[in-house]
């Protein structure tokens, strides 16, 4: 029987992010104003393709929300996409995952996807470095 | 019988959109400057491949030039390239695409390349937004 | 306004495609094998993923069914997929797309995509020689 | 303080998993073929390379051995390449990861990384198949 | 002063190629049938970037042509492409390449690329085991 | 016999490419402030990740280091990544690699990786306008 699918609980708020990392304030107020403007479009199609990403991080599956948004984090490494390396950061540090757990992530996605992860592997760590302060 | 390339006719010029939309502005006085540089150094085989380059998006053939720009709109965003999806953005603009037009072509890339696409596709709506306001 | 989507009217049926080409006979008898061992699993969020796959080729957009299909023939052969490459080359032919359409389409993926792409090319004029003969 | 890192304790044996699956003997033979050339060739920095692969799922640190196993079947779906996504998922059920786990992994990829990923999942669900039988 | 651009000097013939290794042959013959399809097709702007493919390898440049056959290895590795390997490897061969200069530019390319490239290098070292027998 | 590595002698220090070129210094200042935050974090196998980085680029095998930079600007290039471009520019160049060189090795990247190099190469012109000045 599957489990009913639920938001998670976070640790963390938004907010609470945005006042221990300035790397993180300054990503998420961007990633908000580009948000707004996407909405406002109102594209169907699109809102359909940010549903099911929501969808796929929720509590009520096999894995927890945490090792999904680190598995999103390991997904985002290999295929060298810092604002969504940075999301999954910030996603699963609220979802309460360790420093160790995080860059134990980002080595997999080094590994696998090879030393072209490394400049979005340092900018990863600049974050971590603000957040696990 | 293959019909004979040519130019497209563009309903706008290069000026009137720097004029229109800042993001494009800042993006199109980069890249002259930049591919000053480049005219510059006037290697050989370089110049041939924007050669050809010009000439997958002429008109006379069986698609049409902006049908041919938002495909290559399609093919950047899938391969994730800000610079590529500026560029096709604004020659659709040029050549008459709706605003739809251009959604819709991004969202074919978006369901094909998946949400790593979605940080682009940001950048893309910030653009679309001053093109066609 | 946007318009209502709805099923595109196709040409040519699926067995018909079979029986014109043994490359997308093979191609189709393989995926629909595989496709019913995903249908089976019955995996919910995968089930939302095939049907907005299904959602961005429809009719009543701004773009045609089959100008979309062609788009989803660029992203494929852009990012090298070959199994989607046949797909979108078959609904694409199907939709009554020419076989000049098909090869303008496939141009801007490997201008853009390079020399990478013209393998997989090479195996999608195999399939095109079949559904055009 | 660091713990150290040790061999993960498999469920059950590369033998176990060839009688299970014909899919996984024919790839764990062809790949067992291949490495003998590789390992033949003893290219010192390759030989790095397998090390440090092979160190990088191991038990002992922050995440379970089957959790990062599960992790290089993110990135190998992401990244889409069939040998790898067939490794990660036959070392994933020798550690005990559940089927539905393995699904929930192959769905994250699948957001993350669009449809291209598909035709790489199919294939992947005809080995889960015989693994869970 | 820019040399001119001249065809390089093999040291082996493409039917020497194939009597060595059967996987060559293999390759070669398929790659024959496929090109002769593509050429019946006269695409126009196919057969320029063909074009300036060729040119891209020629002697006359601040490279030798074996220099630049084992760059396009280096990036048809980066890139997982196994028919452009193929020819690479081969053509570097045929210009002289030793078995140690394929192997050096392969890991190269795995070290930049990561272990994805591990199951790519594992066939090309099938292929440079026959070549180099 | 395989010879041993050993470190390649550099024509001009680190120090001496951050006077030449202002985007050189930027870049290395940035990297090094990025490197330190990771060489803080101490994590064991990604020090082994940079160990096996650093050993592919030694004297001492079948290629020179000059060669192997150039061929990681190669795969760089192919693979879009801007720092690692920008990073095997500069120690092509401190190996003595002319200009002519570097824009050849750039040129098998954008003719094998396609028009989605191009602002990646405007960008690496702007830095090699600078270092050959």
């Amino acid at each position: 029987m599957q489990k009913s699918s639920r938001e998670p609980v976070f640790l963390y708020t938004d907010e609470q992010v945005r006042e221990k990392s300035p790397i993180a304030r300054s990503f998420l107020e961007q990633r908000e104003v580009q948000n707004k403007a996407v909405d406002e479009a109102n594209n169907k199609l699109l809102k359909r393709i940010y549903n099911v990403d929501h969808n796929a991080y929720l509590e009520g599956g096999a894995l927890a929300a945490r090792t999904k948004e680190l598995m999103g984090l390991v997904a985002s490494a290999a295929l060298r996409c810092d604002d969504c390396i940075n999301y999954h950061i910030i996603q699963s540090y609220r979802l309460g995952a360790s420093r160790a757990e995080q860059e134990e992530s980002i080595n997999i996605a080094t590994v696998v996807g090879g030393t072209i992860v490394v400049p979005h592997l340092r900018r990863a760590y600049m974050l971590l470095g603000e957040l696990y302060a």
